[in-house]
């Protein structure tokens, strides 16, 4: 029998958002999800149009995540997850309410605004008999994935040195008041105390601990805020100390001209380095120590790792992008999902970033604030 | 009021094939089709896996597409479009029947076996009501439009040289017994008397003339089947001769260790030049002569290009790929349906690669494939 | 005992000129050469002030090259070797006279405008005592001289195809008549019938038979003047066959807007393919068929090949570039000449493009031209 | 009047030795040096050998820098410069003597091994006659020059960020007894308490100072020793505070597998940001904020810079590497030691790193390392 598609709502994602689209293009890449009710918007007619485009039947148009959430527990096909697609201020009200009603949930990074949000949830989640995904895309990336395989299995030695960045420009000066991307995300109260760092600062430092599996244990950090004006950091730089005697730095801005969506990591054990960008996701170099020869290695559906070429849909040389990555994630949800149908757990539950994970980047966002405003002093990573 | 989905069967594409899963992911990606009905496979278990994997209904799950097209056409539900992901040998007997019943295609390419054929399809479309388009997808790349549109313009001058090449390496020795793909594409049954020539060659020539809108006019071949026992060609080398005295090259191969997917286009004016590669579809070389400063054009959603930013979903920096713009034609093709729907048409038909361009390619086998029985003697594109 | 330098006298290479200071530079690089002597012009007051600036002694800055070979020979101290620096037209007479006075000449290249000088220094060569040298520099690239050693030890297994091209952007227009380098190389009375393709085609000719060590059979070419009122081709386009089965195309063009000295050559075998550009030569693609792994493999002091780390100077990283590689060629010459000096034969001499290379260069003008003017018929490369 | 050579003797660069033939090659590829005089190793068998390998008369290969000093100074055609190619731990005492004895001083870097010794050598500096250079032989690459005239010009607006790293692999595990170079690198007796640091890091300092001509103010750093029982670091992190509030990062390292000698600069202002990379020196990334058209920038005879082009020999497509910028700097301090004869002053002088450049560069490791043992205490650049 083939598997019955899962039943998606969605919170945020109206006419004008950004994220909420990639979602839906997310879920529908591999058709693993049927999207049939939305609170897309707070404002009644957006979330009525937008519903509408989306050909979401019009009574599964809710005006409120309340709403929907209510009304679709007492469906038979009501949703069995929700995407919460919505600023950041709205992650922790939203997450919240779906637990507590058993509906799964895949939200947007970064988890909440705060530590303390963060740290409520998990333990809602905890009590919850609903899974909790958090979206770090880029874990999605099949070479990401085979990274992370090739330094469990030691193929880089100890791991010594991890030094990760993340730039953009698109800051680089005070946006026009109509951005409306940019003025959430330069504004504390949406988006938290963190602005490039916990806009993409904590996609840069989930990577370096997803692929390595250390733990960051302290950080000293500077922040600043270059653009007038600006209440955020627009540019973080920072040392790391790992578990395990590792090293690293972590750079992410948002006023760096010339850079689009560079995230990139440099990973060094005695054995062997390795080199990933996002904006090359197709190719890895890694470079054993002996035989100075470098070596590019592909996304190639015959990859010797499961978890890696479980993404690849294509055969090498037809690049695969930031969607599909997207999508990836999504279908190993899906994946979970409907094994917990079964009351299963699939072994894809262990690659996708949850509570956990989303509670460990507020920790790292804030003790980074915390250096940065203790002139850098190293500060560890705790409650 | 929303466009509704265009109502899409499909001809192959079952379990085990490769294209098929292409065009549906293409479909779904912006959502626009919805998938109906299929002749999935010509082995009726397969056909019905297929479906049900599909989730298309027990009942527009057809034995034959002739089965199809009959009792599709009883139903007011029934399928607007059809997508034809059959080997070669099959693309115009179903699309013959497509056509005179009235369904729109979507064929793959080539677009039949033979120049005959191919000439009778261009009459039987002429004749019908429906719309005939030809996935030459590597066209739905944004910055190939982009490239079309800058040589439109005379950012390059008077064009003079087309270098074109597309090699890949999957062929360098004969392949297994059970490999599906390679089995019917070195098959002069199914695949035609073109091997790659016909395969990817028929890309690349088809990039070259889309980007530049010249016609090529002779051509000077020399083919090669170089591994053992193959009935049909494994390299192209071919020089080429447009209209309006710009001249070329064409390389194609598929035995080259170290090429995957390597379709490239470089163009030169008197004024400028450019390189577009479809492994680095995000960025295009533009170097115009004076200034010495070699300029990457990345895909982006600011470009002063309509056509090229339709095809573009999420910010530069964010990689897109093979399948977006697959799936960017497909967009372009229900547009010009919906709009047909309305008695309208759509500017975008001017862009979508249709029965004019199968001819075309079929010519541009046809003299390749004279040239090199003629000793590379230089031959003209005629019927 | 230390080895004293090679006393060396130039001929042309004065004031305004461009390739006599790179072999200046070549022959310095390494120390192992003197430049004592020279008839650097054919205008006596370029000559004398060019002499001067040399550092050399004035009464060795001789008006003629005929002088010059006189005069040193009744020195004890005279030259032994003499580097040819002209435009092409001179080289043939300078060259007889030095092979005929016993001097070992250091030639660029190509040999000499017609098929026919170059046998007749193909007799004089071989019946005089002196080494003759033809500066086919970039063989001199250490990554060159491996990869020839790679395919000749069989990594790439039986060669198929040798894709070569040579494109640049200078003439892309008509240059101003001060253009000292642009007017005697389209001047077909001082460089020959051959535009581009006596220029640079036969540079790219020579890495291709220099690497593979394969023999054209024959060629089917189409060349063409694109701008208007040029004597001379200025574009080359050739498909090739080589001996053993191989096949390949050559492009060189001198009007391609976006290319510097775009020298680049791919290789295919059964086994494995290899690509080497100019432009970047520190490193050499290899990529064996199985394992999908792509190797760069760098210029390196640590490579398995005496041949190409002899040319090596610096450690990897450490970028050389064009005067390094033609240095190689120059410090060869040095080494075979100094063990002539003893009467002996230095294993160098098989590596270093020598009169034949010359001969095999003007057969493959000849049949280029010939084939272009016989509307791209198959021409093969005789006498 | 042709100017003569320079008279150059040399202190170290015997057999065996590295740095030492680089700064040869670097003084004859322009042709304006002549080694005429040596005090080769302090073993006289080696010495001896050296010099006669060299051509340097035997009457001219002293035991001893003193004895050359004192020797030369008595012959009319006595050394006017001298370069120290010695071990870091020598500079000190023979740039001391030289100065002293009123020769030119070409010293390889760091200057010394203690910011005192440094100080000390500047003030002897000032107070002599003779031209002190330090070879900063990065600063000689054409784009690193065009760089700084374009940072110079306000082509970046006001800067903000410059990250620069250094990685190289080669130490990454325990290096064999018989590496010399390791040896002596990683001695503090010889070669300082900066290993890493001090035998790379300064070159990063150096060239992100160079460019921008900011001044750091303060450093937050993290040294390591990744391998056991090394006694210098190998790793350097650090935070960067530059004059007029522009921040950085710096990594070095030279236990990165991959790296070859990765120095890279990126720098960013509030208009454009660029990209320069010592393993690609022929190509500068330079990204004005508007039109979203990333450039490159080639080195090329035409840049609208004199002092960007004098160090161009050869046109652009020809690369030009390492030794060619380090001979761009030794004939920068030719033409300013030509001038001095005259008892004029050269423009280059303000481009050639001199003593106060190696005082900045004591300091920076000064508080570098006093960063380090402070736990990353911000530390600023005094006495």
């Amino acid at each position: 029998m083939t598997e019955p598609r899962i039943r998606l709502g969605m919170v945020g994602g109206g006419q004008g958002a950004f994220i909420g689209g990639v979602h839906r293009i997310a879920a529908r890449i591999d058709d693993r999800y049927e999207l049939v009710a939305g609170a897309l918007s707070s404002k009644p007619e957006v979330a009525k149009a937008s519903a509408e485009e989306l050909h979401i039947a019009s009574d599964r148009s809710y005006g409120s995540y309340e709403d929907m959430f209510a009304a679709e527990a007492g469906r038979e096909d009501g949703i069995e997850a929700v995407a919460i697609v919505t600023p950041n201020h709205m992650h922790f009200p939203v997450a919240k309410a779906a637990l507590e009603a058993g509906i799964n949930v895949i939200c947007d990074k970064p988890v909440t605004r705060t530590l303390e949000e963060a740290l409520e949830l998990q333990q809602i989640a905890s009590s919850s008999s609903a899974f909790f995904a958090l979206t770090h895309n880029y874990s999605g990336y099949p070479l990401v994935r085979y990274g992370r395989e090739l330094i469990e299995r030691g193929d880089l030695g100890k791991i010594r040195l991890i030094q990760v960045e993340y730039p953009q420009e698109w800051l680089t000066q005070a946006p026009d008041a109509d951005n409306k991307q940019a003025a959430w995300r330069t504004d504390p109260k949406r988006s938290g105390k963190a602005g490039c760092l916990g806009d993409i600062g904590t996609h840069a430092f989930q990577l370096a601990t997803f692929m390595t599996q250390l733990e960051l244990e302290s950080v000293s950090a500077d922040l600043t805020a270059f653009v007038e004006g600006r209440q955020v950091d627009d540019n973080v730089h920072a040392m790391l100390r790992f578990s395990k005697g590792a090293k690293g730095m972590l750079w992410t801005s948002q006023i760096a001209p010339g850079c689009e969506n560079g995230l990139r990591i440099r990973i060094f054990g005695d054995k062997a380095g390795l080199e990933w960008a996002q904006e090359k996701p197709n190719e890895m170099w890694l470079t054993p120590l002996a035989g100075h020869h470098q070596r590019i290695t592909r996304r190639d559906d015959n990859l010797d790792s499961e978890v890696a070429t479980r993404g690849i849909r294509i055969p090498f040389g037809h690049p695969e992008g930031y969607l599909e990555a997207f999508a990836t994630l999504y279908t190993d949800i899906a994946d979970v999902l409907a094994a917990r149908r079964k009351g299963e757990k699939h072994p894809m539950e262990a690659w996708i970033p949850g509570i956990d994970t989303g509670v460990t980047g507020m920790r790292f966002s804030n003790a980074v604030l915390e250096s940065s405003e203790s002139d850098s002093r190293w500060t560890a990573l705790i409650d």
